[in-house]
């Protein structure tokens, strides 16, 4: 076997056990004991844990003139330092385009780039005919599933029929919708009144996206969903109403899931009020303290699923751009730091098991996604690995991560456990601090049945 | 005095009581016994309502390039027949018209021929600056609540931030808003594809109109109208799903009222498959045994408040218009029958106490619409009376009504009590099957503080 | 006439008018204008209530080795001081007895005593087959309800089946039950474990009464209440978590019933730990914030249907008899503070309105308990009518007030608003002050149907 | 290696994947390909599980004067050849005796006979300080829970005092409780009503056990548990009533499990009017479709963790005993078919992924019972395994079945796929319909951390 893993404690969502572990080609095909390779790793007395799947970036993507300041190569190179080998990013359709265009301009930005391996997300925005007859092709193609961005349905010249027709047609085809949920009429209205009377800094964006913007999209999305018979994703929830509902409906059968970002697990809106509020700006906004609760609460008791990271990294000056909350390019940062801080604050913080942990960021986003060769440590998936150190102590700077955007939400913060060794499909991207990883190593993966 | 009743039992809605009623004046201004007047009616073994109060009418109405088939003569003629001594009509804004020149249109239709007293609800169309502006003169004026019509919304070239900031203008004036609640983005684009099948039978029509339409208007707007600190009151509420959310509102202490009609709380949507299925057309749509009892509960516990008759008649040959179900004029007859059927099906069927029924048609509607002159036998208050007898056992035949629509939905239906006498500010205007009152007779009454 | 009070503002729980009001033989004769009689009250610029209904009331009531310190003469007198026309006390079934013995064992307290009118709870302690025959009878001898201290169902020598059983009879014979709920199990075994740890002082008084004691014993209430068919009025509720139990029964149709006390609505449990904080010790204990916003809420919004004053007065002596908070007789004075303290914090304080206020404290105790001759000013009814003078601000001491027990928990408190007048029956009993009624005018008032 | 099953298709709770498995000394210690040992069984086109965990079974169990008709000999025989290779039964309580007495006379049954791995709960029926203060020791023992028989709390002489201060303690040690909810009180007093009416024939039974006395107790015990701080399980649970109150408190965070059989999940009250009615007599009772519908619905969205069989065997002359439903000794057999029916209802019913089947008979189980040896197919873990072949299609009768109950509620059902070998550490205890196991190979295994 070209590379063994020995001695470390395997982690998969359902089952923990000791034992090494053998890669071939790019694979897992040994789990046993006296394991020995071409290459050999000592992983005693740490975790390893499938690699992460980040089920959301956004590499290379425009927003208020500008664009997030990673590309696949840094964007990956981050994730990959933070253990993190299967990015999916978004492809959003064009003005006039077709979605599969949309994803193949993806491909050609990421084909070249990736270090490891990625998936996408097709978001529409042409709610025409021509898209929804592209719909069975693009699965076809692998796109992992049809991603809606309700704030902008009206920007996107659609209102709820529309959203209707859509997901009766998703749900024909059995395809997973994918939604950000925010009732975008409504935060426009509020932030252009914000801006006539002035109130421009980071601390009235808050205001501009209340709770009951979420919690109203969340609510119509439910009712339609169950209407078309569709199974939806809610992606970067954020309130406690919005998971009220989502419980009532689960309760009921209906098919919802959840998806929660550590910035909104752990970050208070208050810090709008900071002097680099603008760092926070992120859609939807951070909340309040009962928000971030019923987050950590829905993740423990299975009503949250997955925990992405939502990576839209700015520079420092980026974000200074504009002269209002309007303007600021929204995103946070955050793939690199994922997987320690939910470490840190989920299971040393006794909320998580470390089962659950791998479940919120491997095999429920493989799961869900049709990635059946990611999301565990078992023969035959694809040998993405994450040693982890949970005894590694240290100090988040910014300085020691690997985006491009050279700043992080979370610097100065304490993390009780951090990865050491990151394998992507057989290859160490990642040893003790270095990324060891290179241009193109990454492919597409695509959604399977 | 001009008018005595002698020895009735007085129904109001948290007494009962006997004694003889004495009238001057056009007002109530004595209750005792041995009162003797110029005139005196015997009531002995008669209950005596307040007279009731039709919170939704729609006279003279534009719809569907026709026009009600009633005015405001024969409209408010079958209501005094029927027990009704006030209706509250809706006065549409014009296109490119102000809210109070809707109201004055109105009054020049209903001045010159109302026979009963009438008071108006404003239907806005048009979310504009100039609107807003006009709405604390309209109140003023009399207005007896803001309606909106949510399924119109796009049409009146609204979004839900239009719809934001006019609840929170009518809650910063303290105005009650009505709303006729169903998504319409969602009814248009199914009534669309029925007609597009060829589906265009009057069966096909709730189909157009399902039930989580409603269900997602009331729960929108419950949570806007929370943000905006404005009550609501919901007209023509039809299905169980929408209680359960208006429930939840005021238990968690939402000024929040909901009205329901007698076609909506007795008829099922099968009979859209009928012979005459176009006279059952109506906006909602009837719906299912589970909705009927929903709203016969939230009657019993409190949560439904009024029951209006939303009197909207069409003629035969009306309903026969057009070329599908979209065309057919929607609407149903029946601000004479009201009190009867509710009578009969709430008092003698066990749901309502005698008390609770003068709730629902009469002092709760004066109370919610600032119609304090009206809803009680009380001293001072108008002398708007209706004789009832309890015993009147009869079959109810369309030729036996006095609407122009000369078609009842109820044709052949078993009544247990039927009106024997309406008063109007003391005047008899219909007594015995006899309609004895006259055009003009009524009077505009404005909602007061 | 005999007596006359002129122009008055009328309230009743459903209209309020202005008028005089005509008394002869002890019943309201008369309402109109101009009118004149032997006596003349002028209340100009005043209310003028229906006389209130205090739904409980413990007069020469045993507890602890002690009795409450008023009787029916000191007890009414206090009530009528405060416009409480009607107290319904609480007949407790004796050792070996019937629950007719313990009504007349009422009878011969109350009968030459009683001050304004009284009507009885039979309050079952013995769940065997003698008891469960004499119900029928105990009804037309006019007991307003069976009560159930489900605290005490142990005691008795009862559990849930005996206790389904007893339901299952009263909702056979269409009995309303009144039901004081707290597991008592639960109580009992936490006061004993504060007793043995030696946490014996008041403050220790509400942990061993835990919220979830009462939300408990609520929660199972209904489900054997809804099985046996049969109507609840829970008595002195006081948690929040209890009413969403019984928000969700009435969503359902259940028929249930909710009472608060002033106490209840007013006062917090941090009180326990004042210097007299034994003088707060009453059950169920008193409670947070969340649990008074919800019953004022519920109050508001019609899932708290009576407020009523349990008033079970002792002295300052009585009430530090024995060693600990268990031995400190349970109670709280109340009956001559409940329309004013309801007043100044409800009606003055924006929470309810004037009717909701008279429904509250008069016409509802009237209609459930089906004392069908009071609770509202109509023709016909009892002349019971409070004189309430809206302007007259003062400060609350306890020895302003007219019970023996010479304390009031509510001392130093502002009052906006006083009643002025007290008529009982046509005669005044209090008037500006002063105490002017005499024992034994007060009659027994049965329910009837 | 001693055993090498080759090719199957290994199913965990949270992956599929295909490979060989490697067995030595009765542990996994190779999964991979290309294996060999002393012994290989072919699993290719087949299933391989981790070996079930039966949760609850009652084997040589004292009933109504006589015993399960299995003991652990043929209990276990019976479990081995339905794919079951750990079996937790149950330790009462005896008169007088301790937990630890319970356990070991368990022990003493079990040792000599069982096939395959046993473990214990401890069954509570004393609530003395003595049994209170042997927990911690029980617990180091390995009993994997504290059970409370909740329909016999009075029969213990206990109350929800001593149940509080229950919870309270294993709270405080860590302790899971498994409860058998059913107010014992309420179905106590309807089967002495039933009986007293001669309603004794089995149609009979279910009155006597209603829906509200399950969900009576379920809802008294997640207040009380909450209050203790203690995780809950329920175990055979089967109403809609109690899931719903369950769904409440996991949304609220509260630790709570709940756990159903394939009896409850298939079968209708109906059948107690079949001629065979005693041969369903079990408690709880069956219920009706709404109730299965949400077993099936909790188990798919995760509110219904675990399926057990409750495996009480019954001779069909055993179950004639006695003259009444009371005296039929209650429980049905199932060990046997758990896997199979479930298998084919839940997973071809398309109710189910093969991996959550995986969850809830196996790796559900072993989580919450701490059997962290057993519940996946993973290195180190034991060799537990059923070889499942998904095309064995079959018509179950009971002359096939292993149980010396004789009897089967399912004969006659199709089944689906059927498990063809069973490997238990290691050993084929089952093959293609025959046992091959022997008496006394099974241990005991008890909880740990």
């Amino acid at each position: 076997m070209e590379l063994v893993i020995t001695n470390g404690t395997i982690v998969n969502a359902s089952e923990t056990f000791r034992c090494d572990v053998g890669v071939q080609n790019g694979r897992i095909v040994a789990l046993g004991t006296d394991l020995s390779g071409d290459e050999n790793l000592d992983a005693t007395g740490k975790y390893l844990f499938p690699g992460l799947i980040d089920a959301h970036t956004y590499l290379e993507h425009p927003s208020h003139g500008t664009r997030t300041a990673d590309n696949f190569f840094s964007g990956t190179r981050a994730a990959a330092c933070g253990g993190v080998t299967t990015v999916i990013d978004v492809a959003v359709q064009g003005e006039g385009g077709s979605l599969l265009e949309a994803i193949e301009a993806r491909h050609a930005l990421a084909g070249p780039q990736a270090v490891v391996d990625y998936a996408l997300h097709a978001s529409i925005t042409r709610f025409v005919p021509e898209t929804f007859a592209e719909l069975p092709e693009l699965f076809n193609e692998g796109a992992v599933s049809l991603r809606i961005d309700l704030a902008r349905l009206a920007a996107h010249e659609a209102d709820d029929g529309a959203l209707l027709a859509l997901l009766e047609t998703a749900g024909h085809e059995g395809i997973l919708v994918v939604a950000q949920a925010e009732n975008g009429a409504i935060t426009e209205r509020l932030q252009a009144r914000a801006l006539a009377d002035g109130r421009v800094s980071p601390e009235h964006f808050p205001g501009a996206h209340p709770a009951f913007a979420e919690i109203e999209a969340v609510q119509r999305l439910l009712l339609l969903a169950e209407a078309a018979g569709v199974a939806i994703y809610f992606s970067a929830l954020s309130t406690h109403g919005a998971l009220v509902a989502i419980n009532a409906a689960r309760a009921n059968g209906q098919p919802v899931y959840a998806e929660a970002t550590p910035s909104h697990m752990l970050l208070d809106s208050s810090l709008y009020g900071s002097l680099d509020g603008q760092h926070y700006i992120v859609e939807p906004p951070l909340r309040v303290e009962a928000d971030r609760a019923a987050l950590w609460r829905g993740l423990t008791m299975g009503s949250v699923q997955v925990v992405a990271s939502h990576h839209r990294a700015f520079t420092t000056a980026q974000k200074a751009l504009g002269d209002s909350f309007a303007t600021t390019p929204p995103g946070i940062a955050g793939t690199e730091t994922l997987l320690s801080l939910l470490y840190t604050h989920g299971v040393k913080g006794g909320k998580l098991s470390v089962n659950q942990l791998v479940g919120a960021v491997s095999t429920n986003p493989a799961e869900l996604f049709g990635l059946h060769n990611k999301g565990a440590i078992a023969i035959g998936k694809d040998a993405d690995l994450v040693i982890f150190n949970p005894n590694d102590k240290r100090i988040l700077t910014a300085s020691a991560l690997h985006s491009e955007g050279g700043h992080t939400v979370f610097d100065g913060w304490e993390l009780n456990g951090y990865p050491e060794t990151t394998i992507s499909r057989g290859r160490i991207v990642y040893e003790q601090g270095r990324f060891t990883g290179e241009k193109g190593m990454g492919r597409f993966v695509g959604r399977t049945a």
